[in-house]
């Protein structure tokens, strides 16, 4: 696949966008509408993702467990926040059976299989669980209940984009029951940190800690933290979320526990979820006009070796140098691949690799093999240099290169946010910068959710969060002049 | 949990594995008809299943991706047998919408979001699979494609069991596609031998390796390959299969490929798939009155530490040597819990790790610190023994104890299996040894579908499978006296 047909950035967004998710053989729309295909490359992503969470998530003594797939019609409405959240576009199964179409044409849905109660396909599983948790909990010997689960999930969207909004999706969602209001406070707060670190250190992605607004909150929430990353075009994605929940599914499905004291008592809960919308993140963080951009420490594949030969001879002697750096990579734990396809030119590789993202390329003919060196392209400034063997196989050199990789790209994000944020103070300035460039606006707002309407059906932004950081700078709200507490982030977003 | 309730096997084998599979914490009913709730404990087995196969798919050059949940309806009638298998009993999608009653009663299904084609929750994915790889296959190039998914699917089942038969189960379903049927058939014949292998060597199940009748095949299948396992109340659990699909896939959507001689010809296909009843089948091939018995190789928890005090200053003497031991467990690889739960006495931890299958379980207190030694008690044939310090640490003492336990289940499994295993030659002898013990029986069998039925509607016995060992003693229909090409395996199954 060459990388000719990529569309760039500057000529269309989201049209580089979308070659790019079907060029590097990430993912593609199925013939389901709204649901994609996930493909090898792209689903090694997401595994890499899974594995790093999945590791977070016990080391903070979370287990996993999974919940049914289909959620009785009734049990949405038992929160009454929550049924107005996600009963609305979902799939809805109402029958058991299909027989042969008595007109021969292929098979129909049998009319006596109907159901006596619908089942909806989960959009998320806090009724499902909660009713199980019920008979889960009955003293405060049982909590905290700290339990994850690895599932997919379906909302019947209208407009759908690879990874960014799909009708089905995976994701991981987190359930904790617990004692205290304190003790879930603290676990929503952890989780979102988790996330945080996670996005910072693994996927090379600066993120904003915060809280949503009450119109922004999840469906039964009481408080929504949220971390929001900024992508290349100036737009924002939420790239996490975690909720506390307070006693409000405890009571929708009467789950109380019996105090120390002997009292009965509702349990507080938490959720949190991250999903493959973080691919889409992702790539809108790093990836530029030639590809995909992969940090090191996410990538499937962290090096590959393209080898370069015209006779037998030739391809013998470089490939049995790179079985050497294999083994050598291999000793660091660097996952590597060698390309020794011989269908394939090695410019075609040079170009395919690129458009994967893979963080190193090392290149070797007989040229170099004389000369005791190799090629070497770092992907993240798309820059070569000869490296001699000595170089190569000393010390560390591959991990602190790799390492050096994964800094520069998160430095990189970091400035691009940096330069985009925008300390604002009054609307029309909020909405110049907004047509101009867009990017994280940090203005003052007063806190209601007219004026927060308003400035979204004004300017299609939306209130991103209400930072953690930079908390108590008091002011006037730049649309109504009323006090505002402290400066929350605007932006338009995914 | 005291294990008090547990009903023994000689009393009602049925209720037993529903206590077993209760009280262990492996799973429970979920309030949505025949769908299970996988606890955390049963959902660790299952984490230990998929890591353990998952490596091996990888060795053997798969590759894991993920396809749609739903399937169009108009899919699943494009191959004639498939859809007479998979169409009849499934979840079917027919609406995308809720809103609230008009009569103020919770949510109603929005008549106005019918769906044009109806869309069934997969419960199995060959069709969704093969129109999506028409696109990606265009030449021997692209061949072959050795891909797997885990997923949970979906079949609407009328009599359900934990983990044996569900509606809806976890699973992996491999769908490769190759440019020669000789290719085909060497990959479903590997993968067969991928699960036997993982089934003997981590589960300690022995399994029988064969073909299914023609009656017994997948839907759509050429050949069905599997492996058979016989539980100890002398019943049949098929614990894997693998299919040559043939072509069957590839007319149905028109998948073709460009030939090396440059020619258009259909692709051949395999799948093959596992799912969450081999937790079912590891229950009743190894479990006894105490409860779970877990093969060391698939334990989520190999070895737990169960500390014995009354003063502080004993709990405090007896946890130092136990962390020392957890350390060196760990340095071995081996997976330890600590159970210093300072609620509940050590009697009743005991019985819980029994019924929770751990393979070994090391007791220390005041007098055995004393004495230099701890209590070891192992779950295979519960016995306890005093094993001082200086074995306990010797190189290797835990790893090999494991290794024994491992080859024990293993070998116990496989006595059983031969004692209950017989060659019967008539029709008569054959109808005793069901009712009376079960088991496998190996009988002559004339090759026709009517004599396979009328066997199964006559003793309810199946024709678990052809085996590969054995082929080619020939002899005389035990029912009809007609000429066999080789002994086959008939049992009651579930």
């Amino acid at each position: 696949m060459s990388t000719a047909r990529l569309t760039s950035r500057a000529e269309n967004y989201p049209e580089w966008y979308n070659d790019l998710v079907k060029m590097a053989d990430l993912a593609e729309n199925s013939p389901v509408r709204g649901c994609m295909v996930i493909k090898p490359y792209g689903f090694a992503i997401w595994e890499r993702i899974q594995q790093e969470l999945d590791r977070r998530f016990k080391e903070t003594g979370h287990v996993n467990a999974y919940f049914p797939l289909f959620i009785p019609k009734s049990f949405l409405s038992k929160e009454a926040d929550h049924v107005e959240g996600f009963a609305k576009e979902c799939a809805v199964v109402t029958h058991s059976r299909l027989m042969n179409d008595p007109n021969g044409k292929g098979v129909v849905v049998d009319p006596a299989s109907k159901l006596e109660e619908e089942l909806i396909v989960r959009p998320t599983s806090e009724t499902v669980i909660w009713d199980t948790y019920r008979n889960w909990i009955q003293s405060y010997r049982d909590l905290p209940l700290l339990i994850n689960q690895w599932a997919n999930v379906v909302r019947w969207e209208m407009r759908t984009r690879l990874f960014l909004r799909t009708t089905e999706f995976l994701w991981q969602e987190g359930h904790t029951a617990h004692a205290t209001q304190a003790e879930a406070i603290a676990e929503a707060e952890k989780m979102l940190e988790v996330y945080a670190e996670f996005a910072e250190n693994v996927l090379a992605i600066p993120v904003i800690r915060g809280v949503k607004s009450a119109s922004e909150r999840f469906a039964g929430a009481v408080e929504t933290y949220c971390i929001e990353a900024l992508m290349q075009d100036g737009k924002a994605l939420q790239a996490g979320t975690s909720h506390f929940l307070g006693q409000n599914f405890a009571k929708a499905f009467e789950v109380k526990y019996l105090t120390r004291e002997n009292k009965q008592e509702y349990v507080w809960a938490t959720s949190w979820g991250v999903s493959t919308r973080l691919i889409g993140g992702l790539i809108m963080t790093h990836s530029d006009d030639q590809g995909l951009v992969l940090p090191p420490r996410l990538a499937p594949i962290q090096v590959v070796l393209v080898p370069i030969y015209k006779s037998d001879e030739e391809r013998a002697a470089v490939l049995a140098e790179f079985d050497k750096l294999r083994e050598s990579c291999k000793a660091q734990g660097i996952s590597v691949k060698v390309d020794d396809d011989d269908g394939k030119r090695p410019g075609w590789k040079f170009a395919e690799w690129e458009l994967k993202g893979v963080p190193v390329r090392i290149a070797l003919g007989p040229k170099d093999l004389a000369a005791g060196q190799v090629e070497l392209f770092r992907r993240d400034k798309n820059e070569k240099s000869a490296v001699p063997f000595a170089q190569l196989y000393s010390e560390n050199f591959l991990t602190n290169l790799l390492e050096d990789i994964q800094r520069t790209l998160y430095q990189q994000a970091l400035t691009r946010r940096e330069q985009n944020s925008h300390r604002v103070d009054s609307y029309d300035e909020f909405k110049q910068r907004l047509d101009a460039e867009g990017g994280f606006l940090f203005a003052h707002w007063d806190g209601t959710a007219e004026t927060e309407a308003r400035i979204k059906e004004e300017t299609k932004a939306t209130l991103r969060c209400i930072p953690f950081e930079g908390r108590g700078e008091a002011g006037q709200c730049m649309v109504t002049g009323k006090p505002s507490a402290g400066r929350v982030i605007f932006a338009r977003a995914y």
